[in-house]
């Protein structure tokens, strides 16, 4: 990994860039920020891999563009004209980038998309895939922005110009190729002059509401206010908070939706307050093969991120058991509703979610 | 203030020890736990003050224990045989330690129990009525060690050998003189072989959850997991808990219970979940001059604790908004008892409140 020039404005930046001369992919190191705008390079599969896991991209869309600029480098180098041998190699490398994380199901939708390109072109010669490869790649990314713009649209019509937003983790435009999901309505309304009063969770253990959310709405001049995650409850109940938006990592066939751990816990106590709970969904993340939430695998974590990560010493015994679970489910019954690049699903999401889908699909 | 001496075992420990000779108060500097046990001795009315406002002592029960400690203290420097001169100056003291946190009645409740004495002795000599006080004092503590072994049996009646039992905050022995108010029950049924599987609630800002009470439940042989705050939901959903318990820094009238932000959050999780929520209380901590949660006044305390707090580097932009408060509120309808040292009090806890202070009284 190379290290890139730093800057001072977040916004300035694209979370993933492919420098397809350079072979490489760009990133701003997340785990980095807020104190230090670092842009480094990503070359061999296994700094991909490790960039993913650890966090340095992170966000359901902005791991699917990785992963699709990623698999695009890694089967350029594989020197073979022998499509069979190309396929086998190509494989492969898609298996060990996808085992990097398994919740968002953003990256093997990329991974998958981009493997089709391959056996659709199977005939096709090896050099002309690989061009192929590439412009799906940069489509996967360019979809991405139109998809979070469109969300972003449909977002906005839930809420009122003053309003009070909460969110959790980090949705935003460091989560995706620009916009972000749950932030593309509160980076339009901002743009038209909507002014809302957003609350950003710090979403422990990893902060990236406090190191990412907080951090890029404050540099692009939104009113924003951290918050613990325990302070959910209480925002909602002085009436300061009329809608959350979330991202999220996989919707189920039935609507229930991972997300980042604790966005269940938002969910409920915004059911109690009676707030508008809205997950922000492209619809690369509804997975209708995973029929509900118990059937979603859930990423568990290294005890570490809860007892000493960014911390200047342990904060918790030495020994004692830790369950750090990086995902939650929220039931589709705390779910007002699912926003959509191709509108907003709503109960009963057996049927909505898969009306969005014919749309996308007609 | 004088430093102490080091051990490992924190369970040897007293929270709060009255030195008389050498007119002081021993405390363990609980903002050093978990990396460091250091006792402390508070002299003046401003190393009470402050060790109270930063958290070096704290826990509802052990803050009534410290402050009538040191009123005692003082008291017996005040130096005039006069009492209305003595009353005057230790009127002044008093009112001062009583600024130190706004929300946990048990402050003002020893002060005030502490102030009594003095009136009810007014006709004895100066000298006396010191001796007295610091009978009170010590009887504040003994009491407290009563309470909190009266509050585990009754709690213990309401599980099972076995259970997974959650906790919020550190209602434990560091937050009293012995057992603690929410761990009472666990301490308790681990002497007779209980084994409860205990989560401990990490507990942001201040981290009183991984910082002391997976530490002295690991110290005293409890199996204990630390969580996230953001996993309460998760761990209840999957039937890890079969009870909640929590302490509480002041009982409204009618129920309504303010405790460490994020007790809300946790009380309407696990109403969802359908797991029982229970809060310790101590009939010290019952207030029924407060009407209802909304006349309970809600410490807010600085931005720094969620941006930079036990942190290597600030991990929130400079110039962000925090909003952090100490504590909320759990409505009274989320509370499934409030255990007291007479017993368990429920709905409607306008009549039970008051029927287990008639029994105090009796």
């Amino acid at each position: 990994m190379e290290k890139g020039k730093n800057s001072k404005n977040i916004m300035d930046y694209a979370t993933v860039t492919l420098l397809d001369a350079e072979n490489a992919i760009e990133i701003i190191d997340q785990t980095k920020l807020p104190g230090t705008i670092e842009l480094i390079r990503l070359k061999s599969a296994q700094e991909i891999w490790n960039a993913i896991y650890l966090l340095k991209v992170r966000g359901a869309p902005a791991i699917g563009v990785a992963a699709g600029f990623g698999i695009y480098l890694l089967a350029k180098e594989i020197e073979t004209e022998d499509y069979e041998v190309f396929y086998e190699a190509f494989q492969k490398q898609k298996e060990y980038l996808n085992s990097s994380r398994p919740t968002a199901v953003n990256l093997s939708w990329a991974l998958n998309r981009m493997e089709k390109v391959c056996i659709a072109n199977k005939n096709k010669p090896v050099a002309e895939i690989k061009e192929l490869l590439h412009k799906e790649a940069l489509e996967i990314q360019e979809e991405d922005i139109r998809v979070c713009k469109s969300i972003g649209e449909h977002g906005l019509t839930l809420v009122k110009p003053g309003d009070g937003i909460l969110t959790h983790c980090n949705a935003g435009q460091l989560a995706t190729s620009k916009y972000g999901t749950a932030t593309a309505p509160i980076y339009l309304g901002e743009e038209r002059g909507y002014h809302f009063h957003v609350f950003a969770d710090e979403t422990r253990p990893l902060l990236q509401g406090a190191r990412l959310t907080s951090f890029e709405l404050h540099a692009a001049g939104v009113d924003v206010t951290l918050i613990c995650d325990n302070m959910s409850g209480t925002v909602m109940k002085q009436g300061l908070v009329q809608a959350v938006f979330v991202g999220c990592d996989r919707v189920a066939a039935n609507g229930d939706t991972a997300n980042k751990i604790g966005t269940s816990v938002v969910a409920t106590v915004a059911k109690r307050y009676h707030v508008p709970f809205y997950v922000c969904a492209p619809t690369s993340t509804i997975d209708l093969n995973t029929a509900t939430g118990d059937d979603i695998c859930i990423e568990e974590r290294p005890a570490e991120e809860v007892t000493e990560m960014w911390y200047q010493e342990r904060m918790a015994p030495e020994g004692v058991k830790v369950y750090n679970l990086a995902f939650d489910v929220t039931d589709h019954d705390l779910i007002s509703g699912i926003v959509t690049e191709y509108g907003i699903a709503r109960e009963p999401y057996t049927e909505s979610l898969k009306e969005i889908l014919s749309k996308r699909n007609a």
